[in-house]
């Protein structure tokens, strides 16, 4: 059945927005009566049915109502948008698709890339969210400065950095059933300063594995490490 | 210092191929005494210099020689090649980065692909291990029939399926230190004939986690839970 994401439900919207009408009624081609799924993308799953199909505004009635527990563990992953902004991107997809809670994006001393694309990359975030049958939706946020990542709340701060004097990996690093929030540098990695400064901050040094990773593959490794517990 | 790939350096060749000498010599505009690394991707990583720099043969002689051991595992992934080829390439590109040894593509009953550039494939893989700096490269085949993985020789064999009735994940269901093969279906997942002879052929289901992942991410996925041991 298909599955479409809508938003405030629960505050009483009654209708697909207009990008999700048009996909229902004109490439979908559903009718009134026919039956769809909706997620909220805060843990509220609904079967509904058409009453309207309307290709600009979609009008559904609720037949059922299901909460859909949040896991255990809350993942956040604060990463440096990458060069090429397709790797970030992608990086979004795979990250929700295997399960994080958010995603912030951060400029530091060796950032290549300035500005970033927030509502495509947060559209690319729903597509992966309908794809793998999920009905939460992580946040994500950006660009802020590294300094705000810095005051992150999460009880575990981690900071993926190689550091041969200390290669404490981050599956060997964190407790369970907690929450965590991970660094995850540029391409020319995060400077002397930054990486004293997270120090400072309570932020662990963590590896993630031998090989020398990407900026993006190696965010996309700290959220499958921490998903597997 | 910038890192080439060159095979057969071994049996006797002393020089770049076509691509990696423009590269070198055009591109990076390197000159005759220059120090650079190769690697063979069969497990030496050489220190050389630079002999003749010519755009079309570049010679260079070897200074040093350093055995690279290979990882104690061994992980073969099979997989059916996606509809989109672009994330058949991201999967190879990720996996070579995160550690693979052998992929083998195949077509099955539910296939959306039937052809492949296995070329392309490779170029694809020798770049992301110079990349992370490996000086393995993992044989990749294909496409090969459902059949032919079935012959697979490796000590552990999984197919990735998630059978609400026998939920064993993969990161529950391999032994340290060994050889595995994990068959990855298509977008239109296996056919219950195709389950059927795999598990007649001793393949084990296993799942990858709660969510339904897509067949490049699944793949992945796999390739990280292996290597995490």
């Amino acid at each position: 059945m298909p599955l479409f994401y809508q938003p405030q439900i629960q505050q009483g919207i009654s209708f697909l927005d207009l990008e999700e009408s048009r996909h229902a009624i004109q490439v979908l081609r559903l009718r009134e009566g026919d039956s769809i799924q909706i997620v909220d993308g805060e843990g509220i799953l609904y079967s509904a049915r058409i009453t309207k199909a309307d290709a600009k505004k979609c009008l559904f009635e609720i037949i059922e109502r299901k909460v859909i527990e949040r896991r255990k563990c809350l993942v956040h992953i604060a990463i440096a948008p990458t060069k090429n902004i397709d790797r970030t991107e992608w990086f979004v997809e795979k990250a929700v698709e295997i399960g994080v809670e958010k995603i912030t994006f951060f400029q530091c001393q060796h950032s290549e890339r300035k500005v970033i694309n927030l509502e495509r990359i947060q559209k690319v975030a729903v597509s992966a969210m309908k794809q793998s049958g999920q009905a939460w939706l992580p946040s994500i946020e950006g660009l802020v400065d590294f300094n705000t990542v810095l005051t992150a709340k999460e009880k575990e701060k981690f900071i993926a950095h190689v550091d041969s004097n200390n290669p404490l990996h981050l599956k060997d690093a964190y407790t369970k059933n907690s929450e965590y929030v991970v660094l995850i540098g540029p391409e020319g990695d995060f400077s002397q300063q930054e990486l004293e400064q997270a120090q400072q901050n309570s932020f662990k040094k963590v590896s993630l594995g031998a090989n020398r990773l990407r900026t993006e593959t190696a965010a996309l490794a700290a959220c499958h490490i921490l998903a597997l517990q």
